[in-house]
């Protein structure tokens, strides 16, 4: 009775690999076939009966879906030789998530490797859902993307941000957000006991991602200022948002108009006025947290958090498989 | 040759205090006499030849002067009995920094105890070196005030900001800064792999003494929106400052702006272009580092980072004191 | 069909009560009719629609069974109550660990609070599986004593050890063993960046308990030398076995001993050789794993982990409870 | 008056060297003249006014003499070039620790580079003063070997070990003793919230070396049974040794057998009774702190912390400089 869709899952010995094969070793849908890891090839396959094995020993033509995991530049490829033969596709890598090649270059410094995939849907269902239901290629968003643009869609959506005025997000990611190999910027002893801004201002490839989609809810608002910082843990990310509202919009309204716009989203909650999200709401589960601190009558502060390796990687992957095979959206995710 | 000078600490085995003990025992001109601890009276206070004695049993008559670590309320009776002994009085508690009773009484809910001593220097050499200089009684600023204070100083002295601009404080501090007594929210498990923002918007009592301060540099400029954040570490706090700058002032001038305006100070550290200020530059120094990054031509964000413990208390409080008595002003800090 | 059995948890709030309520909210036989707390009466309790309830307003009678993660002394009488009503006891505290009124007092300096109910069995499966089934009270042993019983049980049983030689047992554990309460040596900055021993030697109270489990198995071994250390971070124990062996016994057979002797065992996992059992194996797990090293022919090291609020606490006592209630004994742990 | 020595350092920009650098700086009779360091030459040599130069443009004509930071077989060549041209060398790596080359070989399974170099002395003070005082080579020994036989040196000396009983080590360090190049055992999220051994057994490469010392003290003990385990902190070791001791004397003799042993040495610390030493007592510090627990008459358990990169490395070796040029032995390192 219960469908059974086979998956394979590219690059998954990183951690968001290793996350999403631990949501579809569970998932009641699915039989995972293969995960590659060239790194990791003929090492168990932790909480199934596979071993990883290499990329080019992955046969894509025995499934019905596929998850890439790998880096950008590396994912666009496999993704045009799985749409090609018929395979479903949710990329977490970047290659799909902005629409054009050019914009592609302008952020990666790299020609697109596949244009002729573009534009697919971008994978955040809780703004894109009708898009990305029954969809052949999807475009997961990572952690910065998917945590900063809950945060900010329903003042978008609402229209109540001064025309032009900046959006700043004051952005903290767990150390997982920057990949499994060892790099001096991973390395334990540099990460204990700091906390260190990266790639800030508007350098981070990410702002040119967060801002498309912005622009596509709301063309009136103004600069995107993003400075990531890199926590002394391993998982969670927060996403700490300041804005200008409209004269006309309190922003004691904003508690009211996130409840409704998140009301009925099984995988983001709006937290009750005065409490504040933390990373501890979130981490480990698929879900996203938000919180409201109207600090004048036009400013407004939200807190907007997710773990960086499920919300922001591979639950909400499987969320977007979930609405591409028309699944119940929450299945293995609650 | 060397003067040296009798000094007593009250409130010594709190964080703030175990720092200044430890400065002052290595100071050359000092000559600690005692250091009170109602909790830990009786144990050995560490670097030192002396035990915890009970605030009742401090006799400040001996003193020449004396450094007061302890809550607010409990401080500024004590300070008031020292300068009616002639005993100089670095306070490191709320209770002096405020210049009215009024002002205390809005942000801590207290009549305030001994308004006649109202107001004092504001204890932040760099930006008050001429009051502080020679004075009887100083009311050195906490880790909050200092750190954001330093970030925006050459800002607010060359008035840049565009009148009426709010100035975005986004504050992430290490848990030796909530004190020593345990409680839920420093509890190991509470705070471990996980973030946490406290008293956000312009709810913290610090923000009214951050804007008095503000004020007296620029009155034209907006609201303070001030968000601290509890880190998973030690010590160390960063203040992430969000500000609009003057058509007239474009943010790549900011660099030099910055540089000129601290060029000779010894105990803040402006860094190079594209360098970001971290915690491990100031972790258990006495200085302060910034590091500022054009985002656009109007908008700037500046890194600002102290030690909370050392630059942002008992180190400040240490070249308070050095002004005080007209030693160098970096003696025992560097 | 499924059966559902009426459930009430005493001290719902401590970190081991959080970790039971979380696994029997997700049982599927178990309907949650209350959960005690007094710290925290009238808060939510995660994953559930419940509150918490003071200790005074739980109603026994409506129950099957009772969780008791109360501290010692507090547990016991409870525990004579249930008795009384006909309600199975799974009790997580001391109280009813030690088989008489005698050693209980020894080890606690308390008279027994009941000494009617003692002995009960001990509720270590792995070891005790045959006095827990069917039982109506059941004393779950912690986390030292269940990894420590777990690392030694195969040699004990197997009588390798030599007769009188000491077992040496360097313990460590994660800060929520000690409780949620905060105290100085759970205030985060006391712990952060430290490792301590604590209660060395035979001074720690699950020596007691410890050595009685030891000599039902096996009455010819020495001294039981144990120190627990406190480590900087959340969850997770480790206990590293030092063991002299028996001249006809090599360390090189421990290997196929233990998987024999573990075999079949859901919730116990034997690595392979040369792997070394880490926290990382069983953190947020209801298993426990065990590493052996062969060290020379007649000296072993064993490592043997658990998640100290699983394992050690909350997982084993709803085994128990499966146990007791002739149901599979892995649902909801696995 | 005071004697000014020219001084360089091998391989500064490792953590070990870092902290070399960090003392030396502070030296009132060094002047230090380069630093290499292939991976960050050019960059600026933190506290000093030098950059790095990378080895081969090292002049070792110019110095009195040398640090060597560098890795094993890449230091004994340097070594033996400093020798030529009558420079002292204080080498921090394995190449010159063990007495002869076939132990060498044993442990590092290579020929060794330089054997008409061994044996040299082993630079542990407080156990081989005589020999380091004066000597042009000195092999300073790491924070295993340092911090195991410190723990171990007034039992060994005083002979009251039983005859052939095993010694046992459980060793835990921070994550800096693995090195500052990154790899995937040093990588932020491996580390976080686990506890690892490795090496266990008698697999480590210093288990040689310490046992090379441990006979020339006392050559009836019993085999070192020798598990060093990674801890998630930056810095700080802890030997924990448990040892059997013969019928003539009691644990209970021990404190003051380590007080008079240690009696007068200014960077050992004997803790008083019932006190713990955990690794807050010498984390940035030089010294060595032990503490000591008679579990039963027979029964002996000591504590042995240093710093790793300190005690256990850095400080150490500018100790046997000191001793090397007759200064006072703890200038720079108090």
């Amino acid at each position: 009775m219960a469908e059974t869709i086979k998956v394979g899952v590219y690059g998954a010995s990183g951690y968001a690999g290793q996350d999403l094969v631990e949501i579809l070793a569970q998932h009641p849908n699915v039989e995972l076939v293969f995960a590659t890891s060239n790194t990791y090839k003929g090492d168990p396959v932790p909480g199934t009966d596979l071993r990883y094995i290499p990329s080019e020993a992955a046969d894509l033509s025995q499934l019905d879906a596929v998850f890439l995991a790998l880096p950008h530049t590396a994912s666009a490829p496999v993704a045009a030789l799985a749409v090609s033969k018929g395979v479903k596709v949710v990329d977490l890598s970047a290659d799909l998530r902005l629409n054009t090649p050019e914009a592609y270059e302008q952020w990666y410094h790299h020609t697109h490797p596949n244009p002729e995939l573009l534009p697919v849907p971008y994978g955040l269902p809780e703004i894109n859902r009708a898009h990305i239901q029954g969809a052949n290629v999807v475009a997961a968003p990572g952690c910065y993307p998917t945590t900063t643009l809950l945060g900010l869609y329903p003042l978008l959506k609402a229209d109540v941000l001064v025309e032009g005025s900046p959006i700043i997000v004051d952005a903290k990611s767990g150390v997982s957000g920057a990949g499994r190999d060892p790099k001096p910027n991973t390395h334990f002893v540099e990460v204990f006991g700091n906390l260190s801004p990266y790639n800030p201002g508007r350098s981070h490839r990410h702002v040119g991602e967060i801002e498309q989609e912005i622009h596509k809810l709301n063309d009136h608002v103004g600069t995107l200022i993003f400075t990531p910082h890199l926590l002394p843990l391993d998982r969670g990310l927060m996403a700490s948002i300041y804005v200008t509202l409209k004269p006309d919009f309190s922003s004691k309204a904003a508690q009211s108009l996130y409840e409704e716009m998140y009301d009925g989203e099984p995988l983001v909650k709006v937290l009750p006025p005065k409490q504040q999200a933390t990373l501890k709401h979130v981490v480990r589960t698929n879900t996203g947290a938000i919180s409201l601190t109207p600090v004048t009558d036009q400013y407004l502060h939200v807190t907007s958090v997710t773990d960086n390796l499920r919300k922001g990687a591979s639950g909400q992957a499987v969320q977007c498989f979930n609405l591409m095979f028309a699944l119940p959206e929450t299945t293995a995710l609650l």
